[in-house]
Parts: C-alpha cells; structure tokens; sequence
C-alpha cells in the first residue's frame, strides 16, 4: 500500500476493552507472537486495560472532594499508570511464549510532548531506543497516550489518544502500516445498530473517516488528522475476529467501487441554542460565542438568518450535555444586545459524507427528497466540501438514515 | 536530638495501610497541611494502596502463566505504578486543602540504584529537583520503593522498601528525623498478641532494633542499616491514633532508663534442616550451604557437633516456606557425603536482645533457667553480641516469651 514504508515495521495498537483480562493479553501475545515469528518487526501500543483509566479518574475525585477539579499535572502521572500496567503485563505475556519483548513507557519510548497537561500534543519522536530494541530482536511495547513533557513531567495526550500515540510512531518510524485493534471489525456507512444494511467499508479516505469518526470505530480524530499529514495507512480491525478491516488511506480506491457518498454519520446528542432578536452589527457572532470558548464548549453547527425587522436570529449546536451551560453562558456575556435565548433539545445531526460529492451536483437535493419521502423534517442544514449535515429531531434518527442509505444506495457492494 | 539535621527538614513515610482508600489519604493529607503549616518542610513517601501490589503480582502470574517467572525488569515498572498512584493521589489531596504540594516518581525525586531489578540499591540521590520543590513553598510527596536504574529502566528495592526510600531521602537532605507512619503505635518490648504485657518503647538503638526488626513494626531491616550509618533518628509511630512512637536513634538514652535487655524478639515461621553424618573436613558448610545461597533461600541459625564416630552433624534452620526446597538442595548437592538430611518443622526462634548484653555475664543463665521453669525444651542456641536466641517447639512460644518478659522485668516503667 505504501511505497515508503520502512520494510516489516508495523505498528499495532490494541484498545483497553481488547486487553480487559489476563486471558485477552495472553491471546493478544500469541498473535503478535505469530505475527513476529513471520518476519513483521512489530511496535505494540496498549490503552489501559478496561475500565482501570475510568477507576483512576473516580479515585482521583474521591480524594479531593466534589468541588475541585484534580491538578491536571498530577492527574496525567496518575492515568499514565494504566498503560504501564497493559504495557508491561504483555511484555510478560509474550515473554511467556519465548519471544523477546521490552515495555517502554512514553518518555522510554522517546515521546516528547508539550507541556499542556491532559491535552498534550506530541512535538517529537526520538526513535532511538525503539530502533535498538528492534534490532536487538525484541517486540517493543509501547504505553500509548503519554509522552514526556517540556518540563520532565509526564504528560497525557487526553482520552482515547493510544491511537495517536500508535500512528506518531508509526510516522516517525516511516512503519508500512498502523493496524489499530479494538472490538468493532471496521468502518461501516452507517451505525449498523440503527440501518440493518449497513456494510463494512474495505477503505476509506482519510477526510471522509475525519467526518466519519462518530461512527463505529470511535477513533480518535486527532489521529487520523496526523495520518493524513504523514500518509500513514491505517487498518480497523477486529482484535478477536479474523475478518477483513477497514484500511484508512490517502491513495486511489483499490478495493472497491468508490462511491460519490461512502457513509452516513450519525451523532444523536445534539442541542441547539437559537438567540433572537439579535441586534445587527459586525461582531455580534464573536461576542455571543467567545464567553463559550472560555468555558471549553464546543459549537458545531452556526446558522445565521437576518429577520425583517433589522435583527439577526443566531442559532448554533453544542453536544447534549453542554447546552444548559450553553445557555448560561449565553446569557451572561454583555457585549451583544438580544430579545430572547432559547434552549432546544432531543437534536441529532445526520450527515452524508464522500469526497466524490465535491465536484458532483445533486447530492443535497437527493438528501432533502429522501427525508422529505421518510416524513422527516429538517430544523438546521450545513455543508462542508466533504459533506452535508441535517439536524432533525432525535426520534426521526431511524427513517432518516434508512432512507439516506437507501437513497444512495450504501448497501450495493458491486 | 540532632545536631547535624537541616533545620526544619522532616521525611515522613506513611505504610500501604495507612494509604488503603481514598478516605484515609484525605485524613493524612489533613494532617500534612497542618503540620506544614506550623512550619516544617516536609517530604512525605507512601507505600501503594492497601493490598495494590499483591493485585499487581497476582495480575503478573496470571498474564505468565503457574511455570513461568514474569521478567523482573518488566515487574519492577509494573510495581512502581502501585506507589505512582498513591503519591498523586496524595498530592491532589494536600491541593484540595490548599497547600502546594507536588509529587514525584523514584526517577524525579533523583533517586539512583543499581541494575538489580526487584531488589536494587541506591547508590546516590540528587536532591536538586527536590529542594528546588520545597523553596518553592511546596509539600514534595515521593512515591516510595523505586528508583532509576543505570539501565535507564526503573527498579524497585524490594518489598517493603518504602521504608528505606524514606530513610535515604532524610539521609540525603539532612533531614532532622525520618518518621514512620503505620498501623502499630510503635516497637514493643515484645509481640503484645502473644506477652499481654508487653511495654511500648519510647526509644530503642539501631543495633537492637535490626534484632527486633520482626516485631510489631515490622521495619524494612535495610533502612535502619542505612539509618545507623547515616545516624538519621527514626520514629515509628501511629498514622491515625495520637499517641507518642518510639525514637529509634544511635545516641545514649534520653527518656527512658536503659535496660541490658530491651526485648523480646519472635519468628514463628522457622525450620530445620538436619544433615547427620557428614564427613569431616573443611569445606563442609560451604559445600552444604553454597546450593540454598544459590537458589536464594536465606540460612539462619547454624550449629554444627562433632560426633564420636568421626562425623559431624550440620542442623541449619530456614524460613518455614523455603524448608522443602532446601532440603531437595542439600540431598540434590553432589560435593559434601552425608548419612541423612531430615526436615524440623513447626519450630519458632525466640531472643532476647538488648546492646547492654554485651559487657555483662549472666543473661544466658538467665534466659535458659526462665525456659526451664516454664518447662520449655530448648532444640537449639545461639548468640551475637547483643542478642540470644533459642529455637524451640512453636507450640511454647507463648509460655517462652512471658516467662522470659517477667524474668527480665520488660513490664516495668521505672
């Protein structure tokens, strides 16, 4: 797949509900076993094991009481302890097969961060150790999402970040491929639990899987982001299930037939601020939403319509759980004069995703007929090069993407 | 009560108990706070939480399977997540009472070992990022029992070393006193579960208290060894009740009158091994005993007899758990001919030490006749300097150890 991948270095990442249990790792170490036995020169990362980073978190509440957040600082050596724990315990279990394997933690591993506790990015990868431990013929393992940060401090790269830290090394090492093992087998068009048609993508563009990234794999999108930079490819793949995966990459559809829209995503907690009766002047959108950058919430959806009467209705979503902090906030700031803010619940936004849709006219009126026929109604709609995203109400998720899929036919595999 | 120690500077260790839940670590953090602010500059090291570490091993054997032995090197990076845990716990504890406090791993607080994974040494500590913490006007927790090895990889200092951690750190920095926190409320003259009577210590030398060191504080042997060299006094004392402990230091007695025996030590895990009919000729204790210093099984007391036929007999005691592999050692071994080696079992190692032995006659008689009226057979002697210990049937260890307890007057305070 790829032409400048460093010859058998691949990357493997393994995801906390894949090594649950003792009897999980010792499975994972037989197949990495096989796996080197057959010439790979293998980087292993491991989340956490299950629930354990879960646990951390609970205790770390416990001792300081309700009413104050944990320093983010200690906070990232105490989470770091979770993948030294899987990191080591499958250096034991492969150890155990007779294979050679050293654990690293991330500041072992070379990873070095900034020094944005709980958010580290990763500035650089001194791969020197690694090389020698491959060389000296062992599996490296590697404890995923942490690093060592500009202050000799351990750092973490935030939730979920394991896959960031598998394919930064699999960039750094120029690997022939990061393989990322978690308990679904793959990308699907859509969530199969709500469009029974639903099919496993073979491959996948890395912007198309950037909008993807709600759906099934749940991967981290800050590393596909990193993916796409330094053209890594990378396989989904079922850590128990031997079936074919999904592989994320940059190239020419090799595998099957490239559609104009490849998926349908899905995100059902969705909550909408619509603010009134907005007086109309430049800067009005800075000033309603910068009190909620300050407070960390993120806005997805922006619509803005002026009205007859000189004001501006300004509408935007925030996820499910933000939206009363939302509104608060909203309400506060002082720089923007409005009538009247309103909360609007039980949203979800549906979008169509593809890059074949950037050149190609028709895919938003196919969208629109096609929830039209299901009897949906849409509240907002906006669009990206990539994609077209509808916000309708929760309990319309069903017909919507039945009908989206149907529409472009996401089920035909010829 | 000394000279030398920077003013101000206290080393606190508190044990895994003392550390289990979250509840209690709010508990010491309270306590920490109150005695920073009246003026110390406090170092505190913790242990892992509660039963952490046996979880941890018992995770490792189950990732390697009943036969195999899980890599130490591995091993040790696993253990130090127990005490990484406990001391950011620890640290978000002083913070939510708002007192600056930092903690840092074996390898931050500048603490150096050898290479010998699961049992390493310090070999020196840089204390630069430690006191650069409490300039800064903060409370430094040291998670307790790691180090950096000059592998680069992290090492442990065996079981119990959290205690050593500490001393090495007040040795380190000068500190004025090393304390130690646990679930005992000090050294007793002898096991109060087994002497009613038996007297708490306000004080007790280095020498003695390495005899003692089985006894109720169950002490890490090693760190008061380092603590004697360095002359770093040592008090042992309650986490939670407040009660005065005992000082354990290398002066003259301060408090206390100072007995010729300051108490009575008890070992109930001890066997046997007699080797009868050996030949006789040097190189015989070397050649029996050289097996078991090879698989690492501990000798204690030794006595060797002359036999009228030209033979000697060779009785050795071991710790219970390791008696069936040293007797498989000793008949296993090619170089020394003997005519049988049987095992004792249930047998129990009960001394009476105190430095004030050493210049005057009469303990020995004094101990022997005490047994006697108590009607306890003695099976074997023997002495150091400060100490004489008998082995005798489990069983009479009760008996022993009171009669011994009234003979010497241990029960009085004047």
């Amino acid at each position: 797949m790829s032409a400048t991948g460093t010859s058998g270095v691949v990357v493997q990442k393994y995801g906390g509900s894949s090594v649950s249990t003792a009897e999980k790792i010792r499975a994972i170490a037989r197949k990495i076993v096989d796996r080197s036995q057959s010439g790979d020169r293998l980087i292993v990362t491991v989340s956490a094991m299950g629930d354990s980073t879960d646990d951390l978190i609970a205790l770390a509440n416990a001792v300081t009481g309700p009413d104050i957040s944990p320093s983010l600082r200690e906070m990232d050596t105490l989470l770091s302890t979770g993948e030294l724990v899987s990191s080591t315990l499958m250096a034991m279990a492969i150890h155990s097969l007779d294979q050679d394997a050293v654990s690293l933690s991330g500041q072992q591993a070379g990873i070095h961060t900034n020094a944005i506790h709980g958010s580290a990015r990763i500035a650089s990868i001194d791969t020197g150790r690694i090389m020698r431990e491959l060389d000296a013929g062992r599996v490296v393992i590697v404890a995923g999402f942490q690093g060592l940060g500009e202050t000799g401090d351990v750092t973490t790269l935030g939730r979920g970040a394991s896959d960031t830290t598998a394919v930064a090394l699999a960039a750094a090492l120029s690997a022939e491929r990061c393989e990322i093992y978690t308990d679904v087998d793959g990308i699907y068009t859509t969530d199969p639990r709500i469009v029974p048609g639903a099919r496993k993508l073979l491959e996948i563009g890395y912007e198309e899987m950037l909008e993807m990234a709600s759906l099934g794999a749940k991967m981290n999108p800050r590393s596909i982001e990193l993916a796409a930079v330094y053209g890594v490819p990378v396989l989904v793949a079922s850590t128990f299930d031997d079936v074919a995966g999904t592989l994320i990459h940059g190239g020419e559809p090799t595998m099957e037939l490239r559609r104009a829209v490849t998926g349908i995503a899905i995100d059902k907690n969705v909550a909408k601020i619509a603010v009134r009766g907005v007086e109309d002047r430049p800067g009005v959108a800075g000033g309603i939403l910068q009190p909620l950058a300050d407070a960390g919430i993120s806005v997805d959806v922006i619509v803005q319509n002026t009205s007859d009467d000189g004001t501006t209705d300004f509408t935007f979503t925030v996820g499910e759980a933000d939206s009363q902090r939302a509104l608060e906030a909203v309400k506060r700031q002082q720089s923007v004069r409005f009538r009247e803010a309103v909360e609007g619940s039980d949203l979800a936004k549906v979008s169509i995703v593809g890059t074949g849709m950037q050149n190609g006219p028709g895919y938003a009126s196919t969208m629109f007929t096609a929830l039209a026929g299901a009897g949906v109604n849409i509240d907002m709609i906006t669009t990206s090069e990539i994609r077209i995203t509808c916000i309708v109400h929760r309990d319309d998720v069903p017909s919507a993407a039945n009908a989206l899929h149907d529409a472009f036919e996401l089920d035909r595999t010829d």
